[in-house]
């Protein structure tokens, strides 16, 4: 590129309107000047051509995204993918590794999920030549941008008045056997969950709506005894219902739900699309739950795709009101660092827009209490164990049991096993987690 | 796991009904014995917990994902992200490369995208325990499967169609300056290029509905041009209107786009969802053309993510009838294998579906038909430049006039430079490669 090209892609941030930009940060190497990369990187990413031959005009100043800031932080550091760099007909051994903060025009494309997500990681980003790596570590909104999204319709206060919970984190299950058994004895699980005390009882990620399990008789079935168990216990209780599906049956999948009451839905969000979500929220009448499927590829690798936190940010735009994200679970390979980058994402202001509950997964039980707790520093988050409540040895109920006892400990400040002597479901958990 | 739990997610072939399984093809590393290890990833993508406690019963043999065939590639392997084994909590340098193919009953989701995509990359697939890294590399569905997806409407054979071009390559053009331009000179330069000899003038990824160029608008002024260019060059033409928008507006646009004389849409694929475009299908009444933004992160790396030609059937089976991916130029970072694994993936055959037409994209000029033309060994496919046609210095018509140029000296087998002495267009636009 030429110099003045290069230079027509960087901007001091005080002549630009702050409304009218989304800001972004990216990690990236590069094989060649970090100045031109990044500026190339702007050219890819908005006006790859920004005249008409034989035409004097300049569609930069008002369409180019714009390289606000840059920091060199290594310019000798070994390629991150020696494979990307090969492919790209390149031997290099040395790399610039490069911080940037890129200030994006958003009326090149609008207040729309899938243009954004062609803008700040389409093409022009993960393809911009010379740039060997790169990873859209954040992204920010101005005020103007976040005014078109609806955001959680019920959030963490709305979810925590459904339930009558105001001060301990919200106690999710899932149901299994996840795949194969049918809606009675499936329903009889969470029945006998809820009556040992978990706040909501949900499908697993990959039950949808199947010839064997259908949404129509699991929640017929689930909601009848979602009541019965209201009455027993006294507490309120929530069936969370799968309802993943093709996207232009999401709406129909959620009124049949709701209407045989199921008093949340969830989507896999990725999987379904954000923007999918972003329409089932207008019509929406329950909480939206969303599971991180099909997300893995992009936030993995720390020199590599998008950090997680940028889609927590656009699922809280497109309406979830509950998170479900990778935790701190080892076979989670997620950074301690991201898991709470993401709990922020979901708590922190962020226009308007209500707080959505953060629910980091991964293999949990009574014992991830305390952990989460104090490193969260918050109870606004929930659990969501699998066999720790439904391969409990007594069962659902028990394995219920076990994690309002952890939290119990929690709250009076005593060990897991000193609160265990006297509390048997407790006793049981901690035996299982020993094996 | 317990060796007879291991040998629950094994099974002969022979055993199995053809049907009622998807064929998956994954590569991954892994830390400890690949039996395991492979048994574990069954377990994790399906079947997770297979008995309710205290009863017996094994949702295993119905439901259960089932290793067929297994070779370890190298049993003393350097991982291929340090990084993730790691983030696992383990020092090990040496994994286990393995190969494995896994038959998963489909009859556990159905026949819809969101679910498959959450069956075959999803939470399971991509945290399991123990493998540090993986790469769902092919996927094959049986018939009863496939014959549930309406697949393309138009197909190579409709756009030929279309076009009345039964010999050559088709020619798209990206018209440019993408972004910023009003749709007035936008259309001019479409027409332009029309007349040149271009046979689809198409938006720019980034283009979508927007304030400054709206559908509405640019359908309007592109689709009239169309038809004049069409009575002057005596050639059927298309205009390819981007689309792309969120999910509950893609019907929207399409009728206001096709009404406007715009006679195919393109779609960006990942960034709307796959799903949204099968709705779409149900829908349209011109062919759709998919984009590959967003799409990266998942393609780019060996030994991660899920490989191209997975996602290019499914976005066949979704009803695309074109197909733009990343092609052979270096700025793609696509090995040549995977982009030729692409264009089969289009247009072998795929139950009865109809063939895609394959685009391999990326910075292409007149000189790029021949080397296209010899590796894919068909005039089954498109080319689709941007600035070659747009920047071209004589102008879009110039510039599109040098791609038919292009084509003839393939046709006649003489060289670009001597096809170059009698036509100008072809001789500046080798001047253009040579800056």
């Amino acid at each position: 590129m030429k110099k003045s090209d290069i230079d027509a892609f960087y901007a001091d941030p005080a002549s630009l309107d702050r409304q009218k930009y989304i800001v972004l940060n990216y990690y990236l190497e590069t094989l060649i000047d970090p100045h031109e990369a990044a500026a190339h990187l702007c050219q890819e990413m908005s006006t790859a051509q920004w005249s008409r031959v034989g035409v004097n005009e300049d569609y930069r100043p008002e369409f180019g995204a714009k390289v606000v800031r840059l920091e060199v932080l290594d310019d000798q550091a070994p390629p991150s993918s020696p494979y990307l760099v090969a492919a790209m007909g390149s031997s290099a051994a040395r790399v610039f590794r490069v911080d940037v903060v890129i200030w994006y025009p958003y009326h090149n494309f609008g207040t729309k999920i899938p243009n954004l997500l062609t803008a700040v990681c389409g093409e022009g980003v993960f393809h911009t030549p010379n740039i060997c790596a790169i990873r859209l570590l954040d992204i920010d909104f101005p005020e103007s941008f976040l005014a078109d999204f609806q955001g959680p319709q019920f959030g963490v206060e709305g979810l925590r008045e459904m339930l009558g919970v105001r001060d301990r984190p919200l106690l999710f299950g899932v149901i299994k056997p996840n795949v194969g058994l049918a809606p009675a004895p499936f329903a009889q699980l969470g029945f006998e969950a809820w009556l040992g005390g978990l706040d909501v009882a949900k499908d697993d990620e990959q039950l949808g709506d199947v010839a064997w399990s259908s949404v129509e008789e699991r929640s017929h079935r689930l909601g009848a005894l979602r009541k019965r168990a209201e009455e027993l216990t006294g507490e309120k209780k929530v069936y969370l219902c799968n309802i993943t599906d093709e996207v232009d049956r999401l709406v129909e999948l959620h009124d049949i739900a709701v209407k045989n009451g199921a008093n949340a839905v969830m989507v896999n969000g990725m999987a379904a699309g954000f923007s999918a979500v972003r329409m089932l929220r207008k019509h929406a009448r329950v909480p939206i739950v969303s599971h991180f499927d099909f997300m893995a590829p992009f936030i993995q690798l720390p020199w590599f795709g998008v950090k997680d936190q940028v889609f927590t940010k656009i699922q809280r735009m497109a309406g979830f009101d509950v998170l479900i994200y990778p935790g701190f679970d080892s076979r989670l390979k997620t950074s301690k660092e991201d898991v709470l980058a993401n709990a922020r994402a979901c708590l922190q202001p962020l226009g308007s827009l209500k707080p959505m509950l953060p629910v980091p997964a991964g293999s949990q039980w009574a014992g991830s209490l305390q952990p989460l707790y104090e490193t969260l520093g918050t109870v606004d988050f929930g659990i969501v164990p699998g066999r720790a409540v439904f391969g409990h040895p007594q069962g659902p109920r028990g394995g219920a049991a076990s994690l309002r006892q952890g939290w119990e400990a929690v709250r009076k400040g005593v060990s897991l096993e000193e609160h265990a002597r006297v509390h048997e479901e407790l006793r049981l958990a901690i035996e299982m987690q020993r094996k």
